[in-house]
């Protein structure tokens, strides 16, 4: 069974992550026939290996993880592939692979501006 | 003449702005009637009050900032209301406006879904 985690970076402010819930809402609304979890960088959880280790548990078999950030830095660079490494480690069995970050997107890119189009 | 400040986090590696500087070069292609610029809240430049400073030399006399955030956390809850407020006693003769960030848009939200389900 194919699993979507949709990562963000995390932060101290439990509502900073409102709109990654919208997101695994909306996910499940249109897509239910894939399973989707949430998973934080830092300061808030669960962590990448904690989400992986729910929908493990629930049956996935392929896990794809999508970066929710824009730009691609060091957390991505760097982190993020140690964290995925790990995962991989102690999940042998499963296939895990990685997208680029949404803000490599050119829909989403757009999608940005024609917000700023309706609020300017 | 208005003016659009698109206002990311900003980070040490300089290649995480690459999203930002499409995001800007996208609305000078689109929309060249109204002015545009960068600003970033820490780690990099320009700060938000060199972008409303160097948009006023231009001619701007109302700015939009729009937040490219995903998540409402301390930044934009605590940080960016004190930056804001000492643009405005700055520049008393501009209207300085801001909205929702990204993250809030329920299209912008759409558009991060159907980038999921393009790649997974």
């Amino acid at each position: 069974m194919k699993a979507l985690i949709l990562f963000g970076h995390g932060a101290r402010d439990a509502r900073w992550r409102e709109p990654f819930d919208r997101l695994k809402e909306k996910w499940v609304a249109q897509r239910s026939n894939v399973l989707v979890g949430l998973a934080f960088l830092e300061l808030m959880e669960p962590s990448l290996e904690m989400a992986v280790s729910s929908l493990v548990s629930k049956g996935a078999k392929e896990i794809t993880v999508l970066p929710v950030f824009f730009g691609q830095g060091g957390h991505l660079r760097n982190d993020f592939p140690t964290l995925l490494a790990a995962c991989r480690e102690k999940f042998p069995q499963i296939t895990l692979s990685t997208t680029p970050a949404v803000g490599e997107d050119e829909a989403v890119l757009q999608s940005i501006i024609e917000y700023a189009t309706r609020v300017i």
